[in-house]
């Protein structure tokens, strides 16, 4: 029986293991035993600072993989057997070497500077413009870690808030129409599969909703080219997302891309992909992971709505027809997603898409 | 958060559980530790002879079902929150109770004659015909627990193999074109949803094939009657399957059904519904235990081809496009049901049933 180990513990971890158990693939995360993975999933506890604690885990399985690039990685370079490659994790650690590593694939972003002073970020800002966010180049994520700086007066507010915390990065506000990402999963032979770009609508920093197909479908090719050459290029095994702002011409045709972060994993825009692609994202990365072939990637017409803070209740929600309700399980906390509704389908879209987002609200 | 207890620990309780995870419900099952269920839901032990054991269990749940109707029921009549009622395992756990249900509920069945001696045996064979198949009443499932007679001189032998097996029935053969099964479901409330008649093919007395929509398409509405009035009559709540016999007429058409079995539970004939229906049996089941609305039954052309002893290579089966691999994660030993595999939709059918047939040979 083959066993994967998964880097962390929570839903992203759940979904993976609800994906694959049909596959008789034994999943273990290396997590808390108190985490939503932990329902469908064998949890162990290690030591991430210590090389025989993870020694213990990798022995314990045949490929190992993460959910998060949030983790320590001192001691997982050079380990087999590990997808996608470890030292990917360090591009999206990094907010500045991300938005480095884009530019030197051909992928325009936002205009950015390294910010490690108060004289920094004034110079910064002098530079950028106005308005701009400064934000943590490590960490930080659901609008956690950042500053948006809409007039001079506040650098000192932004400098006192996010200082201390490490090298900082200041971004030039982009002037976009909406945001999509990519989705594409890399096999170990090489092959390459994409999900449609997908339409994602944030509120206060934390994904909303996420639609495919997106208005910006002409752009499907110029997006997988990108994500193409640079999962070739690191010779990446799984999923990997990138999120893009997209600006219209005066048509309101999708003209320019603009590359805002990638994640080296399976991604929160891509959950509508567990009713409404044939394989989903969690069974391809695990798929690509375990040197399986990678399952057909094609869709309906689908939204998701992110569940944050509490879920909907069920009674009510399930009255509606065809919706898809996961739950993570997850205890019910302000500005935390505990899980996601699926909408599959023209006529089910048109007919809950409103009601959903009524009784979520 | 809602938990539901299933008496059982095998792959009907695992697929259940896979099925109602992503609703939040937590799953606990009476049942053995090593069994497949503990996979994906907590497995605790139970002693079925003792009251106090059925109440502790009982007690850790909201709503309870069962997964077989192979358990002792003594303790569990009179219980609240057990769906369906307990009282309607008695009737699929005896032959003959089944066939006297059947016949007092308008539907045909096979002649039968109760046996409890070799001179029962003898006059039942005369009066019923050869061949015929003697079976016990209770116990016995895939081809277990019967005995075919083909003439009358395998009488004695015959009782030598299961007389001492407790009550027995005799079955006079019926002359059938093929088998189909109707998989309904009751809510509490007494809405009724159906899938369609699927199409069974069995070798060695274990399913091989369900295939929807079956030939007998035009006996939908007759056989919906038929388990409607009898779940009503039952107070039924939860997913019913009934085995029906198809005899066609000089032109092919499904024109009579003679009903064969009855499960009060999710069924093998119903495991294409996970991927070939928007709701599947083993949600509708648990919505129907925990009282929520029903989901919709609606379906694409499936087949389900059932892994008999072990499963098939999964990196050779994943190759084909768009197989959905089912595993139980059991130990591959011979005649058990390990897994099965879907195919939905009449291309996938078309270009992939043939090959998943020879691979899993």
């Amino acid at each position: 029986m083959t066993k994967v180990g998964i880097f962390g513990s929570g839903q992203l971890a759940r979904m993976m293991a609800l994906a694959v158990r049909p596959f008789g693939i034994e999943v273990i995360c290396a997590g808390n035993k108190n985490d939503c993975a932990s329902d469908v999933a064998t949890v162990v506890e290690v030591d991430m600072s210590c090389e025989k604690s993870i020694n213990n885990f990798l022995d314990k399985v045949d490929y190992a993989t993460f959910e998060t690039e949030n983790i320590e990685t001192e001691h997982l370079l050079n380990k087999e057997n590990i997808y996608p490659p470890v030292s990917v994790l360090h591009i999206g650690q990094n907010r500045l070497n991300e938005k480095k590593y884009f530019n030197g694939n051909n992928m325009v972003t936002a205009p950015y500077k390294a910010v490690n002073s108060l004289q920094d970020l004034q110079n910064a800002v002098s530079e950028i413009g106005i308005p701009c966010i400064l934000k943590t180049c490590c960490g930080g994520y659901d609008g956690k870690g950042q500053f948006v700086l809409k007039d001079s007066s506040y650098i000192e507010d932004a400098w006192n808030e996010l200082g201390d915390q490490g090298q900082l990065i200041l971004e030039g506000f982009v002037d976009f129409d909406y945001e999509v990402s990519l989705i594409g999963v890399r096999a170990r032979d090489g092959q390459k599969l994409f999900y449609p770009l997908t339409e994602n609508v944030h509120i206060d920093g934390i994904l909303h909703t996420s639609t495919v197909p997106s208005k910006a479908q002409n752009l499907q090719i110029q997006t997988e080219e990108y994500m193409g050459n640079f999962l070739d290029k690191l010779n990446y095994v799984g999923v990997m997302t990138i999120e893009f702002f997209v600006k219209t011409n005066k048509n309101g045709i999708a003209e320019r891309i603009i590359a805002n972060e990638m994640a080296p994993r399976v991604h929160n825009s891509g959950h509508w992909t567990i009713d409404g692609a044939t394989s989903s994202q969690f069974e391809n990365h695990i798929r690509a992971v375990a040197g399986l072939p990678l399952g057909d990637v094609s869709y309906n017409k689908s939204v998701m709505v992110n569940c944050i803070g509490s879920m909907p209740d069920l009674q009510k929600t399930l009255k509606l027809p065809n919706i898809k309700y996961h739950s993570y399980q997850k205890e019910p906390r302000s500005k935390r997603k505990v899980g996601h509704i699926n909408l599959v389908g023209e006529q089910t879209i048109s007919q809950n898409l409103d009601k959903i987002l009524g009784i979520i609200k």
